[in-house]
């Protein structure tokens, strides 16, 4: 790897400490390099926290002077919180900055640069951009859209199923498979399941991680509140579920689930139950970049159809159930044509044990 | 990779140059280095040809003299077509002997370590023990039970589908995955599917490689000889295909497949047409050290469940078809419960393009 995608690598890491922390702002990272040497470091950790590139210039001192920085963002031009970085790094007297990718947001793209180059300073755009960009793809795609960035995870067989015919499910994965999904709760801003999901398995949906770990808001959608009062999402000591319904939720269950905290979201009624799209939206306005849809089945058929899928993760155990009679990661009709199936990008492969973690990014969505 | 590792693999290289055409031999390859340099190699080439040894010994000359002998497998002790490998080994004064795997017969196993330390030559076993092991599963199995080594390979999408409702299956994985399957048909004896999957495929299955390669026998299993006698199968220019059916195959069907050359294999009748278990033993008999299982559901189901499958490669391509109303890998009951799936082993996770190829060993069989 190049030196600079070394700097990169290590100004990602650091990123990555924020990760689920930052709303409304993206993780950033920033690495400060003098003579082959890192004189200081940051991340951004919390909104209302100084920006990356700030603590890394208070940690660099007067070292900054002529120094190279790496960050995996492109510096903010704009007066927030915490002043527009880019008026820093030029006070600081960086002699070079090397950018992972520019602003997703249009109204600012490429402002920061302009300001650091305005000022003299070469500015490199690009190093590991795509590792980048996936690090900020929740952000980014709030941002733009205004809508969370939704994460289809699910758990299979190595011929496709999430459970056999009569449902068992637990356990198709490896612990480390199920740890890498707490990892995953730890840095989302909420947690998806259907109601059928819920009654089948009755899940926490908390993040249990050996060093703690923060819950995400935990969301289900039941469109008639079928939920049960005595369900564990409604018991545990994480705060209170969101619970999103239709006007079909009878009033005196609206009351009922209420009363014990949680919050019931009546949304407009779509294709055989909750309007999904119409609630992405009021999620994406209540400030959520990004959420875990963990199924089941109905749920994550209706979600892809709808094309509100934007990332794709399935563990993969090395077992074979062996039959047609299983249960599979989505309900519904599927794709005619083999054309018309969804397609995946920047597709990576990881192994947790025995098992085998596929990820993508949804590039085409489903046709029927 | 250790110094010995690095010469058992070029000895493993060697070797696959006569992987699928060894029968009733094991692939063999030999390395012989002198003070670090190569200086002999060889691999068995077919049946009646010397052994890689002997090729690597011819090779050395007189520098075979105190040099380090590598070979994938135990150097055979027994008067074969072109005498024992371990007598030639001592007589080269060869210094050591790096073996790969001992030989699978348990009649033969050991001897020819014996013969050779017998001699006062240090002998080391077990460098690359798992990939040499791997590399003759075919005749370990064959000569040990008397069946076929059997290789079910299948391509599904990533929520496992193999075709879509309607079956369209064309194609599902990348043109670089189908070129693996055709490597994989060039070193196999024999490939087999069921009916159903000449009736919509209509397939020639051919070996078709840049460079030519070898077509395997071609096996169809055909209960009642429903195959037409315009099938691609029957109308190439590849020999004759075995057709496996049982006696409620009609006389008349008989007579016009066998008139168009191919070969009628009468089985008796298991559990919803031919026994496979029987059929296996009878292709055993005939030699038949390998063969890759192409489908379709039925055939593999019934496969899987009569514990006949010694290898599963499936390759998986970055696709959704989003729905349940695909078709898998299979047919017929699965699991009932996780604790009954068939389970892999020594796993593999490789490339080809954007497909991932996940491969291994059948650790624990299906069990209702």
């Amino acid at each position: 790897m190049p030196l600079t995608a070394q700097y990169m690598q290590r100004a990602l890491d650091l990123a990555r400490q924020g990760a689920g922390r930052t709303r409304p702002n993206p993780a950033v990272g920033a690495v400060i390099v003098r003579e082959g040497e890192v004189v200081g470091e940051g991340f951004h950790p919390a909104a209302g926290e100084p920006h990356a590139e700030i603590f890394a210039l208070r940690q660099a001192g007067e070292l900054a002077r002529g120094s190279d920085l790496y960050v995996t963002l492109e510096p903010c031009s704009h007066q927030g919180r915490t002043g527009p970085c880019a008026e820093a790094v030029v006070a600081a007297g960086i002699g070079r900055v090397f950018i992972g990718t520019l602003d997703p947001n249009p109204k600012v793209c490429g402002r920061g640069r302009a300001r650091i180059e305005a000022a003299g300073i070469p500015v490199i755009v690009g190093i590991l951009e795509e590792e980048c960009r996936r690090l900020i793809a929740p952000f980014a795609k709030h941002v733009v859209t205004g809508l969370p960035y939704l994460i289809l995870k699910s758990a299979i067989t190595l011929d496709g199923f999430t459970a056999t015919a009569i449902g068992d499910s637990q356990w198709i994965t490896s612990p480390s498979s199920r740890l890498q999904v707490h990892h995953l709760r730890d840095q989302v801003d909420g947690i998806m399941v259907g109601i059928g999901t819920v009654l089948s398995d009755n899940p926490q949906l908390t993040t249990r991680l050996p060093e703690g770990g923060r819950d995400p808001l935990r969301i289900v959608v039941d469109s008639t509140l079928k939920i049960p009062e005595d369900a564990a999402l409604l018991n545990g000591s994480s705060a209170p579920p969101l619970i999103v319904t239709t006007a079909r939720a009878p009033q005196n269950r609206i009351d009922a689930l209420s009363s014990r905290g949680a919050e019931i979201l009546t949304i407009a009624e779509g294709e055989g139950g909750v309007d999904l799209a119409a609630m992405m939206a009021e999620l994406g306005r209540r400030g959520l970049q990004s959420i875990l849809l963990e199924g089941g089945a109905h749920l994550n058929g209706a979600a892809l159809r709808a094309g509100l899928v934007d990332r794709v993760m399935i563990f993969i155990a090395p077992k074979l159930l062996g039959g047609n009679d299983g249960r599979g990661i989505f309900a519904g009709p599927g794709a005619r044509l083999l054309d018309g199936a969804v397609e995946l990008d920047h597709l990576r492969v990881s192994r947790f044990e025995d098992d085998i973690l596929v990820e993508g990014e949804v590039r085409k969505c489903l046709q029927g």
